[in-house]
C-alpha cells in the first residue's frame, strides 16, 4: 500500500509557509525550524537527524567543576585573554596523552567554542602574508566555515575528497597549491557530514605538501576519538586520535567540547597552535596588528579583540574535565561510543530499503559507525531525497548544502532516541514501499 | 626632603626589561604586567589605577542563577543564537524601565561581553552601505575599539571632543558627517576614560545629524549609571540613564555587565538595536551574507558565525540580575555607587598636590565622581606623568593611548581598597616636594 506517513499537502503547505524555496538549500537551522512546524501541524513526532547536537548529559566533572568556581567568586574577575593557566597546561598534555604531540601551553587556547577558534584563525591567517591568503577547504565540510570566509571577505577554495582519495589526494592537493595564493588548507577529520577518516598516509601527503608549499593545516578535530574502529581512549598509550601534527609542524587543531564531553551549552572549545607556527613571524601582520609573531598576535590581536577571552566558569569545567581525562579517571570516547552503535543499526535499516551510503570507504575500508552518515536514494538528487523522507517523518540535511558533489543526505544519530528506532524502520519501509519497484 | 618613593633606577631598569620603548605607548595589559614586575622588584606595593576592573564580588543574584542552571543541565544544550528568550525579554524590560525607550526583545541580543557586541557591529554597520563604511569615534576612548578596526580592515576617523562641547558639537561633527563616508558614529557616555558625559542637547544634536546624514549611533553604556549626579535607579521612574536613543531611531546601545554588576569574568554583555534599524533592509550585505534585513544579518549572519551565540549559564545570571533590577528587589546603582565616593576623595588628593583634572567640565556643569579621572600635572606631558608617577608608587594609563589629545593619565578607582587612601596622599605629597616649586 503506498501511502506517506504524513499527507504531503501538510508537508509541501508548511514548506511553503517558511518561504523557503527549496528544502536542499535551507541552512541546519532553517530545516531544524520547518520540522518543529510540520511536526506541529501533522502532531507526528519526526525521527529528527537534521542537527549536529549532543544527545547526552554534560560530563559531569565538568559542571561540578564550574559550580565550584562560581562559589569561589570567578565571576567577577577577567579571565586572562590566553586562558586559564592551569587550564593551557591540561590542554598540553591532553596533546600528549590523545595525539601523542607535544605542544606549548602558550598555544593551546580556549575559545569560546570551536567556532571562534576558526574564525579566529581563519582572520589571523588571513593577515600573515599578503596574496597568500587564500583558504583550501577539503569539502564536504560545515557550511559556517565558509559562512565566515564571506563574512570577512577573504577568498576560499574546495573541492569534494570523494573522488581523490589515496594516491589521488595529492595530484588534486597540488593542482591548487602550485597556484601559490593558497595560505592554509582547512578539513574536518573526522568529517562532518560524511564521516570519511583521512588514512595516515592521506594526512601524511597532506603534510608533506603543505611544507613543500609553506602552507598551514588547520585540523578541525570537532569528533575527537569517535572512530570507534580504534580506541583511542587510555592517556600516553597508543592507537592516538590520528593527526596531521603527526607529519607537519606548522599546524592549528581545534578541538570542540560540544561532541567530545557534551558541553555544547558552555561554547567552550580549544585551540592548539604548533611551537614553530606560535613562534612564526609574518612581518605583513603589520598592517592589521601591533606585533609579527604569530602567537602573540593570535591572542593579544585576535582574540582579545574577539571577546577578550572566553567565559570563566567554562574555563574550570574543561580544566577538571581533560584533568579527568589525562589522568584515566573519566573515558570520554566510552561515554559517546553509544553514537556507533546507534549509527550501525540506523545505516543497517536505510541500507535494507533501497538507500545506500553516499560516502562508503576510507579508501579500501569500510567508514567507521560515528555522529553522522549519508546515504542516497537510487534516481533521487539530495533535494528530492530530503523532501520525500519530510513526507514518511524522517528529517535531515542535504549534502547540497556541505560542498558536496554527491547526492544524498546527512543523518547525524545523537538526536535519535533508541526507542525511536522501532518507528525509523517502520517508517523506511514505508518510504520503499512507496517509491521502490 | 626630594626623595621617589621606589628608586628610579629600579624602575628604570624594569622597563627596558620589558622592552618598553616608551609607558606612554604601552597598553594596559603592558602596564599591568610592567607593574606586576616593579612591585617584585622593588618590594613596593603599587596603587594601582591601570586596570578598568570591578573591585567588588559578582552580583549573587546572578551567581545563584548561573549555578542552578548548570545543575538544570543546560551545559549540553546549544544556547539559541539570539539569546535566551527569556533573557532577551528582560533585556526589554530593562530598556524600558532605566532609558525609558522601547525596544523589541528580538533586537535585545546576549554577546560575550560588549567586546563582542561591538565587534560584531563594526562588521555588520561596516557591510551594509558600500563607500559608506567609515565609523566615526567622538574621542577620547577604548583603544581596543579602533584595535577591531584595524583587524577588520575598517576605515575610522576620531576627534577629540574636549574642544567641542556643547553647541561646538554641531559643527565639528557635521565636517565629517558631510563627507558621506560616515556609516556610524561610536562614543562611550559616561565616557572611558575621561568620565565627560554628554548633556541632553548634545545627545540631541548627535541624534539629529544622525538623521541628517542617514548615520548608525552606536553608543556604549559600559558604566550605566554610574553618573552619580542622577540616581537612575528607580525602575520605570524618573531621572532615566541617558541615551541618544531618546532623540534617533537608528541606535545600537551596548551595556556590559562587567561593571554595572561585577560580571566581567563570564563576558556576558547586552546589545539593543533599535527596532527601526533591526527591520532596516540593506541590499549590500548580499556580498557577505544571505539575508539583507539588518537584525536577521546581525543574529543569523555575524554573530552565529563569531562563536554561535554566548555561553548559557551566564545568560541565565544576567537573566535573574536584570528580572531583579527590574523589579526593584536588586539596586545595582547603588551597589556601584562606593566608586563614586572614592573617585571624590582621591580627585581632592590630587588636587591638593598640584594635580589638575585633564577633563573637568560637562560644558558648565563639574564632572561626576565616578569609575573613572584624568589628572595632569604641570609642565609635564601623558608620557613623563606617567613615567614619574611610577616612581612613587602609583600606576595608571596614559591618555595618550586613547585618543586623547589632553596631556594627563586615566585613573581607575575600582581596584584601589580605601584602606589604601592615606598612603596614596602620603605618595602624593612626596610627588609634591619631589617637582613642586
Amino acid at each position: 500500500m503506498k501511502q506517506t506517513v504524513i499527507p504531503k499537502e501538510t508537508v509541501d503547505g508548511v514548506i511553503r509557509q517558511n518561504g523557503l524555496k527549496s528544502v536542499g538549500q535551507a541552512s541546519i537551522r532553517e530545516v531544524k525550524k520547518l520540522i518543529n512546524d510540520v511536526e506541529k501541524a501533522s502532531g507526528t513526532h519526526f525521527i529528527r537527524m537534521e542537527m549536529g547536537i549532543p544527545g547526552l548529559p554534560a560530563a559531569k566533572i565538568g559542571v561540578d567543576a564550574e559550580i565550584a568556581a562560581l562559589q569561589k567568586g570567578i565571576a567577577s574577575l577577567y579571565p586572562e585573554v590566553g586562558g586559564l593557566p592551569e587550564l593551557k597546561e591540561e590542554i598540553s598534555r591532553f596533546a600528549k596523552n590523545f595525539l601523542n604531540i607535544e605542544v606549548n601551553p602558550a598555544g593551546c587556547i580556549p575559545t569560546v567554542g570551536s567556532m571562534q577558534g576558526s574564525f579566529a584563525s581563519f582572520l589571523t591567517v588571513s593577515r600573515a602574508r599578503k596574496g597568500k591568503n587564500t583558504t583550501l577547504f577539503i569539502d564536504p565540510g560545515f557550511a559556517v566555515h565558509k559562512q565566515q570566509h564571506r563574512v570577512l571577505g577573504i577568498p576560499f577554495e574546495s573541492f569534494d575528497v570523494y573522488n581523490f582519495r589515496g594516491e589521488k589526494l595529492r595530484e588534486k592537493l597540488e593542482s591548487y597549491l602550485s597556484k601559490g595564493n593558497i595560505s592554509s588548507i582547512f578539513y574536518s577529520n573526522p568529517n562532518n557530514p560524511s564521516w570519511i577518516c583521512f588514512t595516515e598516509d592521506e594526512l601524511r601527503t597532506i603534510a608533506d605538501l603543505a611544507k613543500k608549499y609553506d602552507v598551514i593545516i588547520m585540523e578541525d578535530l570537532a569528533y575527537f576519538g569517535m572512530d570507534f574502529r580504534h580506541d583511542i581512549s587510555t592517556p600516553g598509550v597508543p592507537p592516538f586520535q590520528p593527526t596531521v601534527a603527526q607529519y607537519t609542524d606548522k599546524y592549528i587543531l581545534f578541538v570542540s567540547s560540544s561532541k567530545a564531553f557534551s558541553y555544547a551549552g558552555q561554547r567552550i572549545g580549544m585551540m592548539m597552535i604548533s611551537d614553530a607556527l606560535y613562534k612564526s613571524e609574518f612581518p605583513d601582520f603589520k598592517d592589521y596588528y601591533n606585533s609579527t609573531q604569530f602567537g602573540h598576535t593570535m591572542i593579544f590581536g585576535t582574540v582579545y579583540c574577539l571577546s577578550s577571552g572566553t567565559a570563566h566558569s567554562p574555563q574550570y569545567a574543561l580544566h577538571a574535565i581533560l584533568k579527568a581525562t589525562n589522568e584515566g579517571r573519566y573515558n570520554f570516547v566510552h561515554e559517546t561510543r553509544i553514537y556507533g552503535e546507534k549509527a550501525h543499526k540506523m545505516k543497517e535499516m536505510f541500507l535494507k530499503n533501497g538507500f545506500y551510503l553516499a560516502y562508503d570507504k576510507d579508501v579500501d575500508k569500510d567508514l567507521s559507525d560515528g555522529f553522522y552518515f549519508t546515504v542516497g536514494y537510487p534516481g533521487m538528487n539530495s533535494e528530492e531525497l530530503l523532501h520525500n523522507l519530510l513526507y514518511f517523518g524522517i528529517s535531515a540535511i542535504s549534502l547540497g548544502i556541505t560542498g558536496s558533489e554527491r547526492e544524498g543526505i546527512r543523518a547525524c544519530v545523537s538526536l535519535v532516541p533508541m526507542e525511536d528506532l522501532p518507528e525509523l524502520e517502520v517508517r523506511l519501509e514505508k518510504f520503499k514501499a512507496y517509491f521502490g519497484e
